[in-house]
Order: structure tokens, then C-alpha cells, then sequence
């Protein structure tokens, strides 16, 4: 599995990726799931991808052509990221129409999930989640995360915390921490992390970091959050027994 | 949905189940999902269900029989907890017998799950786990916790805090605080919350309450909680930004 979150934030967005892939356990490998789609000064595009990777890489792939041999519908010359976003369902409709029987035929079931996020001159950020079907939401102020692969272990923080981030890195620290729970209980999502934060009207690559194993800032963070936990838990009275 | 937990301590077992069902969002009913089948002085057992409620309730009436008609094969005659397992997961193949085909023609799938614990005299406070098929695990020291249904919200709090928790009022904490980021992200999780602690060799049914909606306990745990977790968030360091 994989776990990506994207934020919608008042001063830009944040993209965050893990690296691990698995087929089976025994089968673990690193691989990069974050996808920049830029032109500075004009546009920057972030794509995030979950599910089956010879899925994903040929979607990415097939992308990545569009763009080569831009014929005026690829993201590089998309109009806004609405249009972005249905590029990319339709590349992975594309897919679908080539791999879905073959697969099926395997017992493989067609799962991809993606998220596209970025600024493209003449309208503010926006983010994409697009499903296995092509078909795509966008994040909004009251939905302002979308999550793909095993989100459920670090929703729950991202619903709690984010409210509380008003800067970019604040928001990066709440996407780092969703990204705690998911490592402690599921083995199928690691390290390294893909982080960038883009900031509001910049059209260029933001920040960027990959927090390897035994990153100092990544340690410290586990460690001052899991010690925060254990005195938040040694805080809070027992239940009222007998 | 539900969820459903049970730890085995040393000091003794802690069962939880929440009351939500719902058969789609406009069906949300409450309902029990905690049974006892208790000899004082002899055993005490703790049923936890999950999944289409339909079966579980099947399988606890079929239970319940059982125990009425008592022919030496039924949750109040079993020597071990081992051997209660065994009958509740025979109970599940009988109503898979029944059902199944029937559910399958209507395009439902046979679901369900269940929690067993207790004791038996003449062994230890044990706890089981049995899956759709009628097969079961059995919790350990290495792994003192079981859950059912929405499981993967709360599942990072248990890994986290319940080696801390040394007696069963902070067992029963930990079990509370697994229900927060449960409530918090998925509606098919909610109050009332039925909780029971088991002290070894007590042979009895334990502590219990219900948490209902403005229990003033479990409102103090979760603004405690909340607070905490912002403290323990506004402590930790930023990003290494640019």
C-alpha cells in the first residue's frame, strides 16, 4: 500500500508521499509516488498516486508523453486545473480500457487512486482526488485534506489538528504526525517520506524534503509526539470505577 | 459499522462496544453488541459482535438456545475457552449454512465477526478473535489486544498507550481513547459505548457502564484528550523549512 495526503491551506498546499511498495510482503520495495508537472512563473502541478503501480507508472507515463508532444491537452497546457484533473482521469480510463480484462483475467483488481494538486495562472490552488473510475472530487474549505491508500490510521489527526495550522509548515508538521499512527500499525506504508509545501501564487516548486530513515527532525517529531501522547494519557483521570 | 475492542491484561480482560448500526446512512438505529453468558464462581464469558447484524444476532439467539437446552456442548458447559470458541465459530458455520446463498443472491456478502472472553475455571483469562469463516486467534502477551470492525482508526492508539496502561481502569482508559479518533472520523461508529472490566479469577461479570451521549466521564476524557494532543502539537518543532 502507500499512504499520500494532500492539504488545501489559505496560504497554499502541502503533498506528502511514502515511498514503500509492496506485492506480498515478500516483495517490499522504494519507489517514488510524487509527480511535479511545472512551468515557473505559469504553473505547478503536484501528482500523488496510490493502488496498483504498473498502473499508476503508466498513467504517469502516458502523462509524461502528453506533455513531450503537447498537442494543447496535456498539463502543461491545461487552463486550470479542473481541465488537469480530467486529463488525468481520462489517462486513466485510458488504462483501464487496455489492462482491465488482462488483469481481471489474473484475479488482479483495477485499483488506482491519485491526487492532483497545483496552481495554474489565473485561478487560486486547487486539489483533485481521482478514483479508480476516472471520475474526481476537489478539496474545499470544509474538506481542505484528501488522503489515498491507508488513510483511516492518520485521518483521524489531520480531522483533529489541521484546524489549528495557520502556516504552511504548521500544516506540514499536521501531515508529517498523520503520517505516525499509519507507520506504528502498518507495515505496508514506510519511509522515506516525500514532503513539499507549495506556497499561494509562487508557480514554482516549493519546499521540498524526503525524510530517510533516521531523519533527525523526523526522529524528534516521533519522539516528542509519542512522549506528548504519554503525558496527555497519564493526565486524563480513569474511568469512574466501582 | 461497529467497533468493537478486548485487551487481555494481566490484571484481567476489558471488553467495548459502541451501539451504532446502520443499514445505510438513512437506517441508523441503535443496538447491543455485548453478550454474557456468566456462571458466578465458575466462568464468565463476553461476546463482541460485528458485521451484518442479521447473522450475529442469529448466532447469539442460537447461542442462547443452546445454553437454555444444555446437552454439554454450549457456552455455559464448555471446559475450556478454547472449546467456546470453537462453538461460537460452529454457530457461525451453521448460519452460514443457512444464509449465505440467500445473501449472495441479493448481492450481500456473508459478514460477520466476533470477540470471546472470559474465563473458564481451571485456566487463565483468555480472548478470541473469530473471523467470517467460522475460524478464530487467540490474544497473547505479544499481542493483548483484538478488534473488530472499524478497527484501523483507534488501532494506533492501543499500539501506543497500552503497554503503559498497568491496571485495568487504564486499560479500560486506553480502550475509552481508541474510541476517540473512531467518533471523530467515521459516523458509523457512535455513543452509547458499553464497557466492561474483568479482574482475574473474579469468576463474575466485571465493572460495567454505558457511556452514553453527555456521559460526563467520557466528555472530560475527550476535551482532556483533545487538549493534550494540541499541546503535545504546538510543543513539537516545525518542519526544517527552507
Amino acid at each position: 500500500m502507500t499512504y499520500c495526503v494532500g492539504v488545501l491551506a489559505e496560504a497554499g498546499l502541502v503533498f506528502a508521499s511514502d515511498r514503500r511498495t509492496n506485492a506480498g510482503v515478500d516483495h517490499v520495495a522504494t519507489v517514488k509516488k510524487m509527480f511535479v508537472f511545472e512551468r515557473p512563473g505559469e504553473r505547478m502541478l503536484v501528482l500523488l498516486t496510490a493502488g496498483n503501480l504498473a498502473i499508476t507508472q503508466t498513467v504517469v507515463s502516458l502523462l509524461d508523453e502528453d506533455c513531450a508532444q503537447d498537442d494543447g491537452d496535456s498539463l502543461m497546457s491545461a487552463t486550470s486545473l479542473f481541465r488537469a484533473a480530467r486529463i488525468v482521469g481520462d489517462a486513466l480510463r485510458q488504462v483501464h480500457a487496455h489492462e482491465a480484462d488482462h488483469l481481471s483475467q489474473q484475479g488482479v483488481a483495477f485499483s488506482a487512486s491519485l491526487l492532483l494538486g497545483g496552481q495554474i495562472k489565473g485561478e487560486g490552488p486547487r486539489l483533485f482526488q481521482i478514483y479508480d473510475a476516472g471520475n474526481f472530487i476537489e478539496a474545499s474549505a470544509e474538506m481542505p485534506f484528501l488522503q489515498i491508500g491507508e488513510a483511516k490510521y492518520g485521518e483521524p489527526i489531520l480531522d483533529r489538528l489541521l484546524g489549528t495550522a495557520t502556516t504552511l509548515p504548521q500544516a506540514a508538521k499536521t501531515v508529517l504526525l498523520s503520517y505516525m499512527p499509519t507507520l506504528v500499525s502498518n507495515v505496508s506504508v514506510g519511509l522515506p517520506i516525500d514532503l513539499m509545501t507549495y506556497e499561494r501564487d509562487s508557480f514554482t516548486t516549493g519546499q521540498r524534503w524526503t525524510f530517510e530513515p533516521r531523519d533527525g527532525y523526523f526522529e524528534a517529531l516521533d519522539a516528542g509526539w509519542s512522549e506528548g501522547l504519554a503525558r496527555a494519557f497519564a493526565d486524563l483521570p480513569d474511568p469512574p470505577l466501582g
